[in-house]
């Protein structure tokens, strides 16, 4: 967020001769120019990695990381899964979904979730979705994903459900994918204020203002997927209050590097 | 499928000369001689392994691949737990499921079940047979496994369940195995043109045109499973309609390169 | 069962001479000295850990074998983890739960669950016992375990439930365990000729004629319990017919080497 | 438990000259001079390992044991993950929730459970609490959790369900954290004379005279809880009675030892 505070007309100046030198630069010389960058990209390849040991991807899915140096453009793997993803694989990506840098590698045929989701909402700077086995029955039974704990205090009066049907043109029936710009622009407005969307029939889509919450948020959000399911089978559940949940967000969304070291160390400990 | 095309009278003039020395080879030279068949054997031993570690089989259960050097054979292990296949324990059976090249180790007694598929259906070059968990209470309770989402769009509109009762002579009490010609060519028929078939008391079929298909559908034939048995219990369950299985399932297929690269990660850094 | 055909005067001569010095051998020395009993101990060393990877028994359980040389002892580990049992942990028991060859250390309390069975039933060889979870439903519910698939044909009609207050004196009120001759005679009459039994409260039994079976059955046992749980709730149940249960027997325990085979290669690359 | 039969004035009197000094020494000082400190703590860090990897606490949850050289302070570690505990990273607290020794280092928020356990009960020295998934549904719908077998016999006639609202205060709605002293006498309250409470929306809390014994509940009545869910939805469900379950726990609960040398084991061989 270093553009932040540049609103007045010198910066703004500053931005039209730099923005376009910046997006000239590979990937590569961003991480080794720009610190930020490199810290972000460094993060961004673990929490690929955590995701896919914690359960909340498997051979599929992806997180993106908005450019800390540019807010116009983001960095997601080439198509790979998310257990293999390196450096050198990292894209950069702008908000209408358009591979940069003349990268001529396959981009993952989803990114448009994350263009749509980043684009809409500035404050949000990462995006997770996958497929993990215990979110897909809420979104094709109607179910409302809600915050039995703490853990998943941001799930806050409940998960909003995408029905891709209601987007797709010009027929309902697709391949099911958030595959062009529109089809994300609608998932991100389904997802509206809230930081977790069910995608009927495909999975769900995360998002938080930075990485380690974003994954933070997906990790227990499918761990939630699993107890309510649990807890419904056996009674009328209470769930958190919408107070409950508010409060909770913010005292727990304060400890989520204790998790993070946790996961981070098991990754690394399997190299 | 290095015969496809050949059918003039000179190609099977060729063909008449050229089968019963390629029938007599044994597996270990056809490997050495022909660069496809070495190609095959090479993924169809790495494939049983991620078979095992992603849960689609266990100590029980076998893949075939169709010789690609002859349309007539496949090659599947002998009879040992498919973790622990290696390149010297791969036979040759022929369509009517005889062990071929004289050899006298024990082979699976349930091979007719991947004679039976690949006679009845020549785009079929890969046959897959498990018992998985997650399957077995949709045969024993006839309920049909359909597809809760794009990862197994190819169930279509749901997977037939094989009674072997319907086919076993004379007695239609058996020991539940496909154990000889006849039940193996029932349960192709069961089959028909879709690519997975559930056993009633005993397990799954799944079929592709090569192995990392086969692989691929029978993984997530298996989650998709789990994941339709938890969303029936809580509620009544959207699945993919006719139209976005069809589209789904051609999307999807040209992906599975993704997860094979990190299946295939796995059990090599298992070694 | 070296003494099976000595009926003879001559051979009852002999083993009353040869008997007490048998039982005047220490473990160690068995095994040093009959092959028979190496053979045994080794593999029932193999089956505690085996048993332990596959989720049979946990921190707790054991299994035991009939000593070769000596029907009317066992061996069985003393009182440690099953994980954790090697060769110097094996102590030598009768057929009243008395430990031998003047050994203190301690020894499981519910060693009476193996004298019990291995007296009453001349041709178990060895027994097991667990607190699998998946098992313990059907016990506190009085759900029968019944063969889903012809892994677990072996279930046949479906497996008893033995309800310790029947059996305890003077008051039913115990604490759970077999921990008297008599408990153990009561849990075998439960049992009687089939070869698993549910306790309630507690876990099961299971036994065959060899540990090679006894663990096979064990295993699928256990999982043919997470299986049926999940199709009961699915609909109505199709089990193994009478008649396909004992045709399945026959031919799916011909071939328990394979899954042996796999197994402890699992437990031999955790070393 | 060193000053328990010190009653006579003059052990007060040492007591009262002992005490400042005993709290004015680190932890560190403590481990090298006391041996029952040294005991203590090793064996603290080894059961924040242990924990974790059985499933009875995941990157969050903590587990104290009352000082033996002090019974007004208690043991645990500083704000980390369970599994990367190390012994340096243990506080000192004392029964208001006060970290001692001038550590400046971030506490659990909810170190208030633990002071307000050791607080009300003298006879508890070891405290848990976690969030393990099993153990939610039950909290969330005012399900008791009872014992299914004798490894959960000390549930008794059940486990408390703490509900926060109720204690807290000016407002009932809160962050779901038991995080001041108040608070941590209301759950002592709940909790009772029993060793287990549950905690709606947030986890649970268990406790025993030692580590061990607070380890093996915690972790059995995880697995109690998965296993009574399966065994309600089977049917009518046998728990222990009253009786059982109290001649049960005496006896399961002097052969801890077992498993704990199993899990260590484990834990060990992990590094």
């Amino acid at each position: 967020m270093l553009l932040k505070s540049k609103t007045s007309i010198t910066s703004l100046f500053i931005l039209l001769i730099w923005f376009p030198s910046a997006a000239a630069l590979s990937v590569k010389d961003q991480y080794q120019q720009y610190s930020e960058v490199k810290t972000a990209l460094d993060e961004l390849v673990l929490a690929n990695h955590i995701l896919y040991d914690q359960g909340a991807l498997d051979g599929y899915g992806h997180i993106s990381v908005r450019n800390p140096s540019n807010p116009q453009t983001f960095f997601i793997a080439r198509s790979v899964a998310p257990s293999v993803v390196k450096l050198d694989d990292i894209l950069e990506v702008d908000m209408g979904g358009k591979v940069l840098n003349d990268d001529k590698r396959t981009a993952y045929g989803e990114r448009f979730i994350h263009s749509g989701i980043l684009n809409a909402n500035p404050t949000i700077n990462s995006v997770i979705h996958g497929h993990a086995a215990s979110t897909l029955p809420f979104g094709v039974t109607g179910t409302t994903l809600k915050p039995i704990y703490h853990m998943s205090a941001f799930l806050g009066e409940g998960a909003p459900i995408f029905e891709i049907r209601d987007f797709a043109k010009p027929s309902p029936d697709t391949d099911m994918f958030v595959s062009n710009p529109d089809l994300g622009a609608g998932l991100a407005k389904v997802m509206g204020n809230g930081n977790f969307v069910l995608m009927r029939g495909h999975g769900y889509a995360a998002s938080a203002e930075n990485i380690r919450k974003a994954v933070f948020r997906a990790i227990y959000a499918v761990q939630n997927a699993s107890i309510q399911a649990e807890a419904m089978k056996m009674g009328k559940t209470q769930y958190l209050t919408l107070k409950e949940a508010e409060i909770s967000k913010a005292t727990i969304e304060k400890t989520i590097n204790r998790p993070w070291e946790l996961w981070s160390e098991r990754v690394r400990n399997q190299k």
